[in-house]
């Protein structure tokens, strides 16, 4: 029998769309076990983790069959170890520090959003080039210069970055953050960031996101010609 | 030959990663025209293309061939075209009004971004509360009762919303858009919001996107077993 942290799989293989519904899947189930409290529930079945994903259940089982059998036919899966496995393949059973660049308003609502610690992500720095800002502290995170980012990372050895630049600084940014070894990158600035292959860059474009729901919605006004 | 706007196929059917590279392109090739302002480039190849979108040819090729084909072997896609055919594809052609509940650090950071005007999106009003938040007005955006919501999405027609208010209250903010005839949702409480089928939900979770980086970040950690 093949022990939970045993993965025997290649991870640079799994295709990103199926890494981005295992990210769904956990944060359901644990939303699941916070709410369910008092009356224990142990065993979840594929069409009962369709309902509370949106995601069919087809793709779950197929999704889940991936990294081993953990699943029983007609019985289904076991919550806790099914949240412990997809902790140990996402690799958020580990605790991750993170810098953020750029105190404008979307990195302080970032820097005050208290959400990241009990999923295991603790931003240690915060990083301006702002005179007025530097040295302040928000929501307990000091904000530094970021002249001094680069040296941050190197001895603090951090491997996660946020950009929350203006777009036209964020490139630099980016190849200050490269340079001191960061290898994630969540990018909040509309740009397209030029970096290494080693890097994993996750860009969220608040216009794009806009503009993936209005295909949807603009699908309705069209007609097919 | 077929007209610009004359697109012959079902919206419905064309995939989601589809529509997500859509959008890529169409950004990329906009920042190419602002950024390239004298010397104009006409025509762009899908191989270029895949430079400066990090998403290979092949697949370029092929997602633009669903929507007719509208680039020459050998020469390439013509920029301008290419731009327009592109937004009347996302609807993003068209000007969008949208509304937004619960003004805390992110809401108001999203008030106060400028991207979205030129991508043809509108924020006309936003919702909270908080009373004495009620009356203020960020970025001109007039804060008004979210009490007031309904009526408001009623009278102005407006068919996308944002949420940016704490996960407990979401679902009921949620309901109140879909039930005042809101269609598309960007949603950034992280929750999975329950809405009927007709109802397009985008959900950004800031701690999920950190994760989706973490897994490639943690591959190297791990060795094949």
């Amino acid at each position: 029998m093949r022990g939970r942290y045993k993965i025997n799989y290649n991870k640079k293989n799994i295709p990103q769309p199926t890494i981005h519904r295992l990210t769904i899947y956990l944060r359901c189930l644990e939303l699941l076990v916070e709410n369910e409290n008092g009356k224990k529930k142990e065993m979840i079945s594929s069409s009962e983790l369709s309902i509370i994903t949106g995601i069919n259940s087809h793709q779950i089982r197929k999704d889940l069959a991936y990294f081993g059998g953990f699943g029983k036919r007609g019985i289904g899966y076991p919550i806790q170890n099914l949240i412990i496995t997809l902790k140990g393949i996402l690799g958020s059973s580990k605790k991750w520090d993170i810098i953020l660049a750029g105190v404008g308003n979307l990195g302080e609502a970032l820097l005050r959003y208290k959400g990241y610690k009990k999923r295991g992500f603790n931003i240690i720095g915060a990083f301006d080039k702002n005179p007025s800002k530097v040295g302040k502290r928000i929501n307990n995170i000091e904000l530094y210069d970021i002249q001094y980012m680069k040296t941050f990372i190197i001895k603090r050895n951090i491997k996660i970055g946020i950009i929350t630049v203006p777009a036209q600084a964020a490139q630099e940014v980016a190849e200050i953050m490269v340079n001191g070894g960061i290898k994630s990158i969540l990018n909040f600035a509309p740009i397209v960031l030029k970096c290494p292959d080693y890097v994993t860059i996750n860009t969220i474009d608040i216009s794009i996101e806009l503009e993936r729901l209005v295909y949807y919605l603009s699908a309705e006004t069209y007609s097919d010609n």
